[in-house]
């Protein structure tokens, strides 16, 4: 199977290339469209060591040059920036030029009202139409909301290694029950997905667990042995923060625009509950739970014993780095 | 089974009401929300001699208001003017709080993109988007395009007393496959569909026939045994004509509007061949023919057989006569 990935090297988009390269049926051939300013990045000729073909692709090109780069391409999967997703656009028109055969858009965030909810999925939801309205058979996937970006620190200290800047604080009452996904089983969701005859023109949604942030805190005192600061963050409160970065209209690229999108996540997850597989399926998702029941996943308890145990991995590093400048700035 | 509807009296929303009436099971107990100065129109009394409870309703009230007239209503039908679905939330917010099962959206045309492809569509799309957003049960029904828009003359005039004023060409080469539905037979879908568990929270594209414009001229002329002129509109021109009204943005209750929507059904329908069963189910549509393949529905040639025995009606009277003064005015 011909596969063309757009982000190959990003936080998602790696951990599905690990995923499609594991993979043995199907067999994929992968093929990872690069920005021609990346190309000698490291991680960039790593994947080409690994079996990836690396191709120069310029989003901002013509249409008909990228569609001669998709030619005989079955699956185009694009996992670009959130930020960015209009620029998928070019890519989209491409495929359908090319006879590409499934198209995946940049999703694989949590369960969200088309519009409305979340800044980054109102973005998604016209790529998405864009997509429905040239008849591009496409597959949607969501995946939760990552164990990664939910730990809490420990008072020890002893996982601040892995705890993420933007996991402060408890969104609501903590009693709203959400999806969650390791982020190391995305790309095995996502290699069975694309492959999948069932899920072709569908919204697929990918998850391992349900949990209330009360009863995460719970779980991580449980394994830890280590009592948890729980600080709440009021519903009205983080509405208005919303409010007041909105306000402001951040661009896609500034510390403020990922601010927003996590008080958004905050609120939809935390608060208005979206992110359930309740949701899911009254908006159309068929889950993973209905479609692979023989699939196992790792859980949270597994993952919170990883990272008590020293083999948790920071994810969104470069993220992490722009919080902390900023902070220090503020500071 | 406690029904409410919004536009009992209009083309398609009477189509309902005869057809809920006739309906055994399940019973339905029908309520027709009703602007108070509406009350006293003949239609509307008639209604209420046929069993319909008749309530005043303003759309532009308050949602505490409209939430409780609709305490205890099972489920609650719009069928207002395609202009004017903005009206509709209002009574989206009042069947939340009153906790209606099953809330059916304006729909009720054709198969299109949810953006981009008719104005009118685009429009249903962001009430579709609020209707998701706070989670309220619906099924989205549409229809396809009707027989009684789609009746060409004859040279003869004889059927010149239901023939529409829209009805006066061909769009594109004729050759691109729509469905089509007989008004009369809206009902009925409907009653079925609403009352259906596997509809709950899926659009549902009900329709009758599939046919091109040429197959359809060639029916009518093999029925009457006249010969058709076939006036071609080329897609170029179709185009034009909309975007120059587009461009004058015209308002919902003008004769511009209503042309626009012409040009745009045509276009959609006749060059893009948005209308079909096939791009339904891609959209995530349910058919009728998949759902009720038992029922039986009046097919394209008895359509013609009863107008050409002068037992057609016409349609959209209203729309007519603004057409009509507006072509008097122009000449």
């Amino acid at each position: 199977m011909k596969l063309a990935i757009v982000g190959a090297t990003g936080q998602t988009g790696s951990v599905i290339v690990d995923a499609l390269l594991k993979s043995t049926t199907p067999k994929f051939e992968i093929l990872a469209l690069t920005r021609p300013s990346s190309l000698q990045k490291p991680e960039v000729v790593d994947l080409g060591k690994r079996g990836v073909a690396i191709v120069a692709a310029d989003l901002g090109g013509t249409e008909d040059e990228l569609a001669k780069l998709l030619k005989g391409t079955d699956i185009v999967i694009s996992a670009i920036y959130g930020g960015s997703v209009a620029a998928e656009l070019s890519l989209i028109n491409a495929s359908k030029a090319a006879g590409v055969k499934r198209y995946i858009p940049c999703f694989f965030a949590t369960v969200a009202a088309p519009k409305g909810a979340l800044m980054l999925r109102d973005m998604k939801e016209d790529v998405l139409n864009h997509i429905k309205n040239i008849f591009l058979p496409y597959t949607v996937i969501d995946v939760g909301w990552w164990y990664q970006v939910n730990l809490p620190r420990l008072p020890s200290g002893r996982i601040d290694y892995v705890a993420m800047e933007t996991t402060d604080g408890i969104a609501g009452d903590g009693d709203v029950p959400f999806a969650l996904t390791d982020l190391r089983d995305v790309g095995r969701y996502v290699a069975r997905i694309i492959a999948d005859p069932r899920t072709l023109n569908r919204m697929v949604f990918a998850y391992n667990e349900v949990f209330t942030h009360s009863q995460l805190y719970g779980l991580l005192e449980e394994i830890s042995g280590e009592k948890l600061e729980r600080r709440y963050v009021r519903a009205e409160a983080i509405a208005a923060s919303i409010a007041e970065i909105e306000a402001a209209e951040p661009s896609p690229d500034s510390v403020e625009f990922v601010t927003l999108a996590k008080y958004q996540y905050w609120y939809s997850c935390g608060v208005r509950g979206d992110n359930t597989p309740e949701y899911a399926r009254y908006l159309g998702y068929i889950t993973t739970k209905e479609l692979y029941p023989d699939m196992e996943w790792i859980s949270l308890a597994a993952y919170f014993q990883d990272v008590i145990g020293g083999k948790g991995e920071r994810v969104y590093k470069h993220l992490q780095d722009l919080l902390t400048v900023s902070n220090a700035k503020k500071a």
